[in-house]
């Protein structure tokens, strides 16, 4: 990612969200990094006390986390916001002067996704520019912007088109505001697979994307990354035979696996299930997935009838989760292997809120 | 569940993997209550260190688990293990001589559900019974079933129906397992909806039930508790208006909630997206539900036009949970409120494996 950047010509801030782990963060600072992207203030806390200064909060911000992040400021960590609410950015301007502190605020802009944000051409893009610029509290860094709608997108070809549409909104609500004469110093922007498909970025100054780091089934599903370059499994043992239903059963449900069943929106082919089915050296096993999980019970099928003698109660297999972000939360540390089972060092997460 | 126990003439085993928590644990323990179930060997750990000695691991034990469950019971636990497989019965009993304690074991029976157990009539089963009362290293405690396809069920009599049946399993394979000479002291059923509506539990000893602690949404669509019988939402903060979709956006997304949609399998009127949603001080706004999550947005919508004005960004808004297992699990802790907003106390949970 950071070779497409530089490719692309625009700056890096990795997020976070996915692997919450400052060792993998250490390892996605090669190349054009400025900063990282963050889904919580507690993520930004962690990062910070691990000595990320520069952070994005990518969720718009509300009255009921303004202290937090004020103290996060106040302790040198330079948070930015977001927000795509002008009523939010007064009372963001109000609190950094009672707080002390200067808010750095990204306007959030709806490039189709649909889900937070402005669109580009929202008359509050530049009514909310104005306060940032005039306030006293606050401070305006620039506009940012997800295609998360890439996601459904199932060719290069798709994720390309949403690229540039992502690309088009940044860009055009970002020339909006220096139309008024204001400065837009950041026009952040970024999913993985537009990152990743991405023909050009003219405009753009940086790319925020995090799941790259990992991949998923999902992801492979989309093309994003091939099986082979998924980074995170969860090591399950059998503890049933049921080959009345030809069936193993497995000690990682949905608490182990999560409950995410985002492949089902894929072709039939690159439906998982609740996850793919591997031995413990890596290898996928033809055909297994978790088709059905309970608290702490997985079922794994096959089209193909199992041969149940290979996989003897007590042994251990590799389940790739359909969703990364959400499996890995269930675990406060990655045990990190190296093509064996031998485990070579532990990566703490945070969790939680 | 106590007083239910008490008139079904059966002692009580609560299962403890919904709540996992010693606090809850407490008051639990009222009534006919002989010990307490667990889902995980370090829900075991946690609730032996909180002073409960009696204990069901209710999974299928594999040998890889041997050493941890020897290590409790050497503590002074007295952790019963499930077993469904003769060869797993015998390691067991190998394993016991060698790790110097002996292994009090259920054999899971199957009542069809279909998950783990044999059936009732299975000759394993008699076979399972003698290796654990022959072998040195491990103790024939008695038989288990779990009725969990009560959850298909809608109606008292679908759910008292399947009591019966998971009660007939229970005793037909303890009755098979005496007439070879051999006790069967404990005969243990339970799924909450069994044990609330089972008509008469003769033969049993015990009943394992959990969730009916706390209820969710799925609970309360299948009848076995009220809407305001729900113990456990989850606070969320409004981040968002979208007056274009009729959607507010809240910080309540996939970790917070879970991804669990069981109440999809509900009639209509019964599902709740990923949870319905409620004010903060507990009454439920009618027709507003979660309908999609990212990682940590919340989209509620509504059938009739929401007033905005009614939610200020910055607004606290409670979510209550499908599948509140799922959902308390991404918590470290319960804020504990009566009635208001004000936190009483906060009770500790136990997560991870």
């Amino acid at each position: 990612m950071a070779a497409r950047a530089a490719t692309l010509g625009v700056k890096l801030r990795p997020h976070l969200k996915t692997s919450k782990s400052a060792t993998v963060a250490a390892l996605a600072a090669e190349g054009p990094v400025v900063g990282f992207t963050v889904s919580t203030l507690k993520e930004a806390e962690y990062f910070h006390a691990q000595g990320h200064r520069e952070l994005f909060y990518a969720v718009t911000i509300e009255p009921g986390k303004f202290a937090r992040a004020a103290r996060l400021l106040k302790s040198g960590a330079n948070l930015l916001l977001a927000c795509d609410d002008p009523a939010v950015a007064r009372q963001l301007a109000v609190a950094g002067q009672t707080l002390d502190v200067v808010f750095p605020v990204l306007i959030e802009i709806d490039c189709g996704e649909h889900r937070s944000g402005l669109a580009p051409d929202d008359v509050r893009v530049v009514e909310i520019a104005r306060l940032l610029a005039v306030g006293q509290g606050v401070h305006l860094a620039g506009v940012c912007t997800h295609g998360g709608h890439s996601y459904a997108g199932r060719t290069p070809a798709e994720h390309r088109a949403v690229a540039e549409i992502e690309r088009v909104a940044a860009v055009t609500a970002a020339e909006a505001i220096r139309a008024t004469g204001l400065e837009c110093p950041i026009v952040s922007v970024g999913s993985s697979p537009t990152a990743v498909f991405a023909e050009n970025l003219q405009g753009v100054t940086e790319l925020r994307c995090g799941v790259y780091m990992f991949g998923d089934l999902f992801q492979a599903g989309i093309g994003m990354c091939g099986i082979d370059d998924l980074a995170v499994s969860v090591v399950t043992a059998v503890i049933g035979h049921r080959p009345d239903r030809n069936t193993l059963l497995v000690d990682a449900g949905g608490l182990a696996l999560s409950k995410d069943l985002s492949t089902q929106k894929l072709p039939s082919a690159r439906q998982a299930g609740f996850g793919w089915v591997g031995a413990l050296d890596g290898g996928l096993i033809s055909g297994f997935a978790v088709t059905s999980v309970h608290q702490e019970h997985g079922q794994i099928t096959a089209p193909e009838p199992i041969d149940f003698s290979r996989y003897p109660i007590g042994s251990r297999l590799r389940v790739w989760p359909n969703h990364v972000c959400m499996t890995a939360a269930a675990y406060e540390e990655y045990q990190v292997v190296a093509g064996s089972d031998e485990v070579e060092a532990q990566w703490h997460r945070v969790n939680g809120w």
